[in-house]
């Protein structure tokens, strides 16, 4: 339990913001798969922090080692173990917050579980933890391309403001990676004004997975939307979880939210997509279209109110280097997140028929 | 896999719509729990079919008996086994559609998956299978009263209906299984005027879990609502889950988002429930908010394009026995399969501290 | 965990001796196998009690009923849910022991866990468990059998009387299940005899598995030969399992004792089977040996000192019905036992390669 | 599945012999427990090779790193990060039979399974994967200890010479770890023996634990001997497991077999302990008694038949640093083992009763 998901691909992340270094271990990764450090650290420099000024100014190299299960440059079929060892920690400046618990933060929480926590940077709670989800999402990326499975996340909104439509190249030509580059530059200057006021905001991430065959996911209780639901939704700062028309659905008639069938040019389609790909929690050969709600990242500058650890009402800032708007370095998280559960139901699904 | 959840507290459900019987194992339920099978039947009498004039004709019992793990009225720590015969089944209806995929329906993801289906009622996609869920969150239920702790579910909206107040104690006082009983009427009108018109329609359930203590959830993946997500979405007809504020946070800033804490009274409690009771994937203490959409039941007696296992087009209208409003007698499943994560997690919390 | 066991072909049992009845849940089973009530009853029938003189004389048909995952004959991919009704049950015999801990049996560590127990014939305890056993083990023989997979148990020893040659088409022409016709009968006397005193006595089951593949087993925790100790040990009575040449390995050199390796006619081969058809914890092709070590049945009619739950010295003799060797019957367990780790392990491995 | 083990204290190894480093991550260790580098490098100590002239010259510093989980010098809940860097590596060593298989080796099923495999030193498969496991249940002991539960493995035999006393302080006096003094230097000596004839040879190791709680085990799968069989088989070179009088007790009788029970001093004891602590797979509370066949080590510089990855007959003798009696390094594993095992039981039976 709890640091470990997946059936056959499983992943068991460790690590702290301030620790010596994040990593994960990947089990159940085939062999004869060409994988190399470089193939890892393309998907972790898209979630690192300081790309760009609407981001932490926290510089971290999240430079990535493979330590086992590759050998000449090929999966055998064993765990592989990854690391990305922590630098520009300043664990100091966390010292004044050593006994205040950060509105909207785990601080709280992890106190009354644990008793105990490494307040330093969020600790286990820290988005840094992601590092690894990204590392083995790599990997489970180079799996599925090889049946031409491709996942695609990025920004649907920022606040009030949203895309009107996706095209895929866009994505990370703009610091915000919103597939509608009518709408990127308004997001960004948002994202910035939020800033200002030392607030922060929320958005929509919206992640599609193309070519998935019909049949993955397992009834009743693995269905693919309810372990996309659990996999998307351990991510920290997310709120929710959407599949096809969503909450939309929830206004419509059965006629509209029906997608029918059809025979064209000799294969079996569907009209529409409002399932977003899955039926009886079973893939249907159509996109797999995922929708997840972003909270405000709660590290603000502005005065809260809080307690500290023996109970006494004080008034809380969060200084430090935090994002004001965490959508745009999640989106690769989803994406990894989303090629990780694909994979593992891919892999699942070859074990049902003889 | 598939058709088992839980750790600690965990289910194994079986059966299909149009087989001999329905049934669950639960494993896990601690010993010296008084059960009966009346405890049972109180739950499943909510979700049975026939209920009112907006509900499927069919006419089922649902009676439950319980073959183990009770000896002299009290739970021994031992499997229980819960099983329904199935009664009032007009298999023959379904013989038209033998060879049909119903939009909407997993008629075809099962077809492609397994090659074979039971197709009398949706064989093991059915609403049916739901009663062995509902069975063991009846016992989940008893294990959280003995801490107080109580679910509550109930229907939020229909299509563009919504509650604008909450009354628990008036949730079965009306058809519809709605809080606020200025609109319940409306709700119950709506479903009728969608009914005549042969069509369908689709709602939103909340549910809200109170209670429950501060420390349930297991980061980084076994995250409260990150199961509460997967549970929730496993149900068939869901198609999303929020927590808290959910979709709405996506538009916030962290000002607003974040819930401050404050002492009152000698007690540490949090002003605001935007996370809705739940930080960095463990439970505050404060209520645990949910919401899921539920799409409107695709099975609908207008006609609608669809292949047929050969691939040929065809036109399908589907006659039989439905509801056209899935949300009243979805809310006891919610609501019982709640209170099943959240047993679970409350016993695997039992296991962390020492 | 507890009454679950397996990870693709996964089956939880329920179940107490003198409750209603006994059963079984099988997941995991691939779609598209043939199945009736009558391969399964096959099975049960060499397990069930009063089959001849050294047997218990309690009567039970051991009647089993298909309650799910089958259509028209054959598997769907859901859940196969099975039950037997108990019905010969003389649950007052056990009065007198209700609050005395029989010596040898599980009754004190069932009371010091749960604190509560059936104490009818053993409740959860009792060797009517393993009828949900054999009944998935016969499932998964079909399985297998698909793949010439065959899976043999026989007694190898009562007490100190061993065979000396396995003749696999003699096992089912005796009442020990013996595969040496020279010792069967002696085997037997031995029985009688030891029954006559009202004591009772142990031996060694052996099993072997032909034709399994290559590649079977999960290194370094799942390893084939890890998995069939645990699942062999988890019936009651085992007190020890060894593979291939097991505990006489202790005693050897490493050059009696490895297997080499010998190019025959093409087809790569081992020239000994000390390893038992698994080296590194995955099958080798070789048949698969493995032994255990099954205790003398803990009834006798024997006075013994015990105490009773109130923890006041007693004296206790066991009347009822009972095995005075409980080998012959195990035997059957063990197969089906060995069937469903194969199983599992068969269909594991289907998805370790791309 | 897997590299994986464990239910509440749960463990992933990952390495291989000649890989960058080995390593393991510990999810479920409590919080509040003190832990040290020191603590680990303790049971480290214990395996790592070159400790005396009967053991493999390898040179291997074997020093952990803790990456993660401990704050301030004790554990926080979260996973426990531990890794030893690979040094003494002498991988051209291996070149000459990089494409045969050692007989008594898993080159031939690695093969089969993986189609590809890390060749050099055994890579995945190598006893030093073993270190992740010492490492973890240096915490295991840890946690135990706190309940004054303690674990004490030794060598009972080498080839057919036998302890006839058990000092548990004598352990650790001589090389072979003996608990006999009086055969202690002979054991040595029939090893030096073996090794000189470049041949190699088995033992039997036996491990008991005291103060081990009654009622852990989790029927009936889950049942303490069945999860113990499990964990000792994972161990390379392990092909027998039997708990108390094992195999023996498969030539008793009941009478003799039976541990009485009795009231001494007010408290419930046993007068014997042949189950070896075990009944219905839940602890008794006397000591847990079990014993494991360990093979002789495979490597032998001795000629063998074999083939290569062609198919083609060859002739191997395999040279290098080997240990021509692997039991002795293998005490310490065990020991570890066990306290993995028998502490994850124990705080999976705190999730039991209310």
């Amino acid at each position: 339990m709890s640091s470990t998901i997946g059936q056959v691909f499983k992943i068991t992340t460790w690590g702290e913001s301030h620790g010596k270094a994040i990593g994960v271990v990947v089990e159940g990764c085939p062999p004869g798969i060409s994988l190399s450090e470089e193939d890892i650290q393309l998907e972790l420099n898209k979630r690192k922090p300081g790309q760009s000024k609407i981001s932490t100014p926290r510089k971290e190299k999240d430079k990535v080692e493979i330590l086992s299960g590759i050998f000449e440059g090929v999966s055998t079929g064993t765990p592989i173990s990854m690391i990305v060892l922590n630098e520009d920690q300043q664990s100091t400046s966390y010292d004044n917050i050593k006994e205040l618990f950060r509105p909207g933060h785990a601080d709280y929480t992890y106190h009354m579980k644990y008793g105990i926590r490494d307040h330093r940077g969020g600790g286990r709670s820290s988005g840094r933890e992601t590092i690894g989800r990204v590392a083995a999402g790599a990997i489970a990326k180079k799996i599925l391309a090889l049946y031409n499975i491709t996942i695609h996340a990025y920004t649907k909104s920022i606040g009030n403001i949203n895309i009107s439509q996706v095209r895929l190249d866009e994505i990370e030509n703009n610091s915000v990676r919103c597939p509608d580059p009518s709408v990127a530059k308004q997001m960004e200057e948002l994202i910035l004004e939020v800033k200002k006021e030392n607030d922060s905001i929320g958005g929509i991430v919206e992640v599609i997975s193309l070519n998935v065959p019909p049949g993955l996911g397992e009834p009743v209780f693995d269905k693919l939307d309810a372990n996309i639901a659990k996999t998307l939704m351990s991510i920290g700062a997310v709120k929710g979880v959407e599949i096809g028309d969503g909450f939309q659905l929830a206004k419509m008639r059965g006629k509209e939210a029906n997608d029918c069938f059809i025979n064209k040019d000799g294969k079996i389609q569907m009209k529409t997509n409002h399932s977003g790909g899955i039926l009886g929690g079973i893939s249907t050969g159509m996109p797999i279209v995922a929708r997840v709600a972003v909270k405000p990242t709660p590290s603000i500058d502005l005065e809260q109110e809080t307690v500290n650890i023996n109970g006494e009402n004080k008034i809380i800032s969060i200084k430090g280097r935090h994002d004001p708007c965490i959508v745009p370095r999640i989106v690769p998280v989803i994406e990894n997140m989303m090629a990780i559960v694909i994979c593992d139901h891919f892999l699942i699904n070859r074990s049902v028929k003889l």
